[in-house]
């Protein structure tokens, strides 16, 4: 039905107000229509928080009797830090429930709509299915793979370069192109830069929009080198080396979370276990911003999902290429890409794009 | 008025069918209306032949009388190849000239609307003026530069590399951009590679498209070192070098034109005497189509206007950048561009752009 989808819409752009705050939950977006008039709406804001369903019919109260509930996801039937909302929709007197998509977490996987369809409850699913999948899509990936879903943002000159031999990268990319990354940090869970980033730049990594939250940061020190006075160190700092971490008392005294892991064969942090670790911490997506050595380790491993390059209007005809990953023979042992979009941001052009399965 | 708007549109179709022939002239259409209808169409379709109005005026026989006529760009006054456009305007008995755009060749410039004028015809000047100094931009850059106008052309992978070391380029791009390149050389008047390129790939150079014409194929090759079974190699190539021609008659002999230039201190061939030679051929435009080192000089001493580049959805990670012009230090250094535009071409992406003013 018409209007099924625009109250789905409407649950949708709720569902979105949560994206990034989250995990380890997905973002759900809720409302409940009686008479066909939106009667409650809910979203889930953050993890330990009540679910998008018991928003809304919180806020229908007694109208949610007979009413239509509208969820961009499969409401859950487990006991987690919350009761299940299949509970919740049940007493509440709902007699149909609209379902964006199937929870592809295996403890709800169809069990959520059992649960409503054996209390008698009509229970659609598929109602914007594509954008219901969309939204969870981070959550998705790191269900399936037990790691974050993985961004490798860069910003390079027409040519390819990403700085001059000496580190200048300031600025490659326009206004319009940095407040974007600053909107993807809004949603993404962490940042990771290499220690190469850390040393030229001390970036502060933080989300410099209104409203916005600052995503966990990431740093990749095999060698334990950051600088105790780096901008980005604090409680919201995970660094991961190949050292001991009280060889650096001066570091772990910020509030800093030293993670340590075996380097491979060629001194590096390996990747699988880099993005496991985060995984585990929950985190659905993680953007990788840098610089070459890490864009290079990360598309030799595959350990990514996506990419955004900012292609700014300028040659340089020198400096650091973008990736660097040795000599490869022959075009066919390239990294395989499906373009998923192009558009222009200020001078610049973005182009995303995700791996070939 | 809409409908002087749309008759010049008529006749900017009709110059198109002339576009990448009629060098040394510009490509023009006009036709003639009276009443309301159009009843003589007609274009410039090579040089020596007439011109557009002679086409629509002849086409109208004796329906001129009283009519209008629509033309891109100004009629000439001065006897060229074929004697002057106003002449022929005037004896048909046209009473009103409709003009696109002023024609910038200052043997022209103003003097064609003035003799009109003069005899007694109404001419409005500027109607899909913008679309008509498009049509003739590549040749107003010729008068304006005594070149022509340079585009350089490159395919390259997400990560700015167009071949492996070893010289493995194909197929970087897919088949719908190759299938654009074609489109291009079928209205570019020439076509430009280095040595390198001729070495490693040994291209044809020539408009694989159904109704298609040949640009002339122009080699760069100071060292004078194309092989004789080389597959361009004919009447319709020009080769510049720093050795004399009469070294190697086994490639003279196949007709090819050798020009021979002095080399600048680094032993290549200035770009500004191999294209103000190709001007001096009266040559419009020319699409510069590689190699890296090409790419390099060419950027380097400034004398293009746009770029056209292909990105391949593929990450190389290592092999010959686009561009190799040392090592700048630092980002303010960058050749500065204005994107122009950005589209889909198959599985790539094509970026245009020109150089900043």
């Amino acid at each position: 039905m018409e209007s099924d989808v625009s109250f789905m819409q409407e649950a949708l752009s709720l569902a979105r107000k949560g994206l990034g705050r989250t995990a380890p939950n997905p973002p759900v977006g809720a409302v409940v229509v009686k008479d066909s008039r939106i009667v409650g709406r809910g979203f889930h804001p953050r993890a330990g928080m009540p679910h998008a369903e018991v928003y809304a019919l919180g806020a229908a109260y007694d109208e949610a009797k007979g009413g239509t509930l509208y969820v961009t996801l499969e409401p859950c039937n487990h006991h987690g830090r919350t009761p299940p909302c299949t509970q919740a929709i049940i007493e509440a007197g709902i007699s149909r429930v609209v379902v964006g998509t199937i929870d592809p977490n295996p403890k709800v996987a169809g069990r959520g709509i059992e649960r409503l369809r054996a209390s008698g409850i009509v229970v659609d699913v598929g109602v914007c299915e594509d954008a219901c999948k969309d939204l969870i899509a981070w959550y998705a990936t790191w269900l399936e793979k037990g790691r974050p879903y993985v961004i490798l943002k860069a910003a390079m000159t027409l040519d390819g370069r990403i700085a001059t031999a000496g580190g200048d990268s300031r600025w490659i990319s326009s206004d319009e192109s940095r407040a974007l990354v600053h909107e993807v940090r809004n949603h993404v869970d962490a940042v990771i830069v290499g220690i190469g980033t850390m040393i030229k730049d001390d970036p502060l990594l933080t989300c410099r929009i209104e409203a916005g939250r600052d995503p966990l940061k990431v740093i990749l020190d095999a060698d334990f080198q950051v600088s105790p006075q780096a901008k980005c160190l604090g409680p919201g700092t995970v660094l991961f080396t190949a050292k001991p971490s009280d060889s650096r008392p001066e570091i772990v005294e910020q509030g800093v979370q030293v993670v340590r892991l075996q380097p491979d064969a060629s001194g590096r942090l390996p990747w699988e276990q880099v993005l496991s670790h985060l995984g585990g911490m929950g985190l659905h997506a993680a953007m990788v911003e840098g610089g070459s050595g890490v864009y290079s380790s990360l598309l030799a491993s595959r350990c990514l999902d996506s990419l955004m390059v900012f292609i700014a209007p300028k040659i340089l005809g020198g400096g650091i290429p973008m990736v660097d990953m040795g000599s490869p023979e022959s075009i066919a042992q390239s990294v395989r890409l499906v373009i998923t979009g192009v558009r222009r941001t200020g001078t610049d052009v973005l182009v995303t794009a995700v791996l070939e399965e």
